[in-house]
């Protein structure tokens, strides 16, 4: 099946596109080697040649999958994106613009784009692909990079509007210099790595030396996260302008921030006190069978009410070796939670830091997050979910004085839950993409909004 | 461009497969050599390398082409697949179960097909295949026939519903032995119209000795056009079972009926009296410039309410050539339409057996058809278009005693003409694929629904 492709050819290349920008846009995460992926019904296999900091990863043959895994035929850019336009499509709510009867899909896009040979919904200007496509080697990228930031980026810093950093960040960063440091990349021309290093350097110099500039150039250094422009996934999303011609209108999302090293380790998670009749305790993983914690969580995940949403109604042995292995770690705290006395929920407390979470948002290393469960299906309702919540999101930051912000990542569909996080006094403050849902990012400050 | 295409792959195959339906399904002629069209957004083109009698079509690369027709790259299966969804779902109206929210497309089958390795949104029964890839020869084909129409046409056929002609059409004749006699075509095992002939003759057997099957089999010898089922274009498809399992509902259409040798010719078209203070007379083209006759005509058709709906806003010199082309056929007769002494519109008057809708329904080679556009935008409303179209109906059937029906094929997106129609006393049979609209095919009988 993998012979006969032509990977320097249109429709490799086309494909390739939908598949970084989706894997981008959902944050899944991509290491060299094989990978397995589902987009909406199609199951796709590849084998990732180039994993970059940047997101521009190269792939072998994209393959279509059956359902035991193997390889059907290659996978054509128009299937791909009508894959990715269904998924789009589900992940949003119904009443989302995406979802409009007029907002056009990413279909529409390529049958316009087909005639005008264009390979990208969000293409690189003109000059900035003749770059990526002509420096031959570091010495030359280097100086291409010195020009650039000088010459172009500066500029373009020291006259942009002080309060939109997303919007120059877009224009300026991931839609500039780091896609083309990825283009040079994939193309074996430079390690992105060193050039990314010399980028960051440049820019503390930036930051350095013109005031002007330093509240974009700071942001962009300190950042975990950089805005970049989605345009496969996400609620706001359209290919139709109203005049009814093709024009995608991409909506911004964060990516993971390559000129970013990373903030020191967060401590693990403490154990908040609830109060308010609610009692907390961490989950024990007893004996041969993981004991009556384990059974309980089982017995919870397997409630239709929590698989649905969970997703993880697993047999007990499974359970046991994750809740084992939370247990073992610093990333997640998993806790039984209880209501005047008796046991009714299930609870994950996590640093964000060491979450997938991290790279969908600008987080603090000091952020924890909550997933929830109400097990007990007659103690669901009422206000439970939302009391719950309020009193641990309250508990985690009275615990943890270097804890700004507690946030949770509901399924957009899930409106029960994002409603409840809502009455305890958790905002919405974005669609974030994960590999398979859109989550409301929930978040509780120090001063929450509703208090 | 046309390197490198597999033409035995299963890339190929599909879109020669979604190609020859919707070659079909919109009843667009088909000649060997060279074809362009469009099918929605998408400019194809494509060597016809062999033209079959029943649409068993084969094709050379099939490429987009960009706004000058110069080939872009080759069409992929998915992509021709997008644009026959957009098409299909614009042909129809708003409303239509083929627009419902959840009725699917066909790149969902397309989706949910590729694991599967299937090819064809509605497959020929896998025996019929396998026979259509084993025979080898002529006189293999004539056995296998002889085989067929004894030990399974025929006893489906006795043992089918009287009352239902087109659904034993369907599932015994077109998607049964043409379809297989088409593949063997197309193999260049057999010459088609050799193997339809003796099918012909054994359906005539078949007629004389067995009385119970005599009701189909005259139907096959006798009709102008048969049943077959549609999977691309026409208001009532879905894709998507209630359950939201994909599952094609095919609806049913009408193909030129290869068995056929045709009706003897029918006279040129008469002209009615009207009466009801109308009148009509045949264009006059006179001189050089077409006289005041093809000046009239060009003004009407160059007015918007005109030209939306007929899309012929050509230059005088076009409609010159194209009246004076009518004059001298016998297939459509072009008039001015006065009424009380004002000329105030143009008509057409045709007869089915020479026109596009001769492959579209099962005409009688008397049938009339008209084309009505009232030109002046002061007389257009009010009921005149009805009155005129009455007239117009009543008066050919009085002229013409051999003709029992005036039909028209307005799109059905033309709510006011298919109001107009059915107001003036015509019913509508169905929905007919054309080249570039779906049309009401509306039915002026003599004894006319509403009278």
């Amino acid at each position: 099946m993998t012979t006969g492709v032509d990977l320097a050819g249109r429709s490799h290349q086309r494909t390739s596109v939908l598949l970084r920008r989706w894997l981008a846009e959902t944050h899944t995460p991509v290491a060299e080697g094989r990978m397995r992926l589902t987009i909406g019904s199609l199951r796709l296999g590849a084998d990732v040649v180039y994993d970059s900091p940047t997101g521009a990863h190269s792939f072998g043959p994209i393959h279509v999958l059956d359902a035991t895994g193997a390889p059907v035929e290659v996978a054509e850019p128009a299937l791909l994106a009508a894959a990715c336009s269904a998924d789009a499509r589900a992940r949003a709510l119904h009443d989302a613009p995406i979802n409009a009867a007029d907002s056009g899909t990413l279909l529409d896009w390529l049958l316009d784009a087909l005639p005008r040979r264009a390979v990208d919904p969000l293409a690189l200007p003109a000059d900035l692909v003749a770059v990526a496509r002509s420096v031959s080697d570091g010495a030359e990228a280097r100086r291409w990079l010195s020009t650039h930031v000088e010459g172009r980026l500066l500029p373009a810093i020291r006259g942009w509007e002080p309060d939109d950093a997303a919007g120059a960040t877009a224009a300026l960063l991931t839609r500039g210099a780091l896609a083309v440091i990825g283009l040079l990349g994939r193309r074996g021309v430079v390690h992105e790595t060193d050039l990314i290093a010399d980028l960051a350097d440049r820019l503390r110099a930036i930051a350095d030396a013109y005031p002007d500039a330093e509240w974009l150039v700071r942001h962009w250094l300190t950042s975990p996260t950089l805005t970049d422009l989605a345009v496969l996934n996400g609620s706001g999303l359209r290919y139709r302008a109203a005049s009814g011609e093709i024009r995608v209108r991409a909506v911004p999302f964060e990516v993971r921030n390559p000129l970013w090293s990373g903030a020191p380790d967060a401590p693990g998670v403490p154990i908040p006190e609830l109060g308010e009749g609610w009692s907390l305790r961490p989950v024990q993983v007893l004996g041969a069978d993981g004991g009556p914690d384990v059974a309980l969580v089982h017995r919870w995940m397997n409630n239709g009410h929590v698989a649905v949403n969970w997703n993880q109604a697993w047999p007990v042995p499974r359970w046991q070796d994750e809740l084992a292995g939370q247990l073992a770690g610093r990333h997640s705290l998993p806790c039984i939670v209880g209501l005047g006395g008796r046991d009714v929920g299930y609870l994950e407390l996590y640093r964000v830091q060491r979450d997938k979470l991290a790279r969908c948002y600008s987080h603090d290393p000091h952020d924890l997050g909550v997933h929830v469960a109400i097990g007990e299906p007659d103690a669901v309702g009422r206000g439970v979910g939302s009391s719950l919540l309020r009193a641990v999101a309250e508990g985690l930051l009275a615990v943890d004085p270097d804890c700004g912000r507690v946030v949770a990542e509901p399924d957009v569909h899930n409106g029960a839950s994002v409603g409840a996080f809502g009455k305890a006094g958790f905002g919405r403050a974005a669609e974030v993409g994960l590999p398979n849902k859109n989550s409301a990012l929930m978040v509780f400050g120090r001063s929450a909004p509703g208090e």
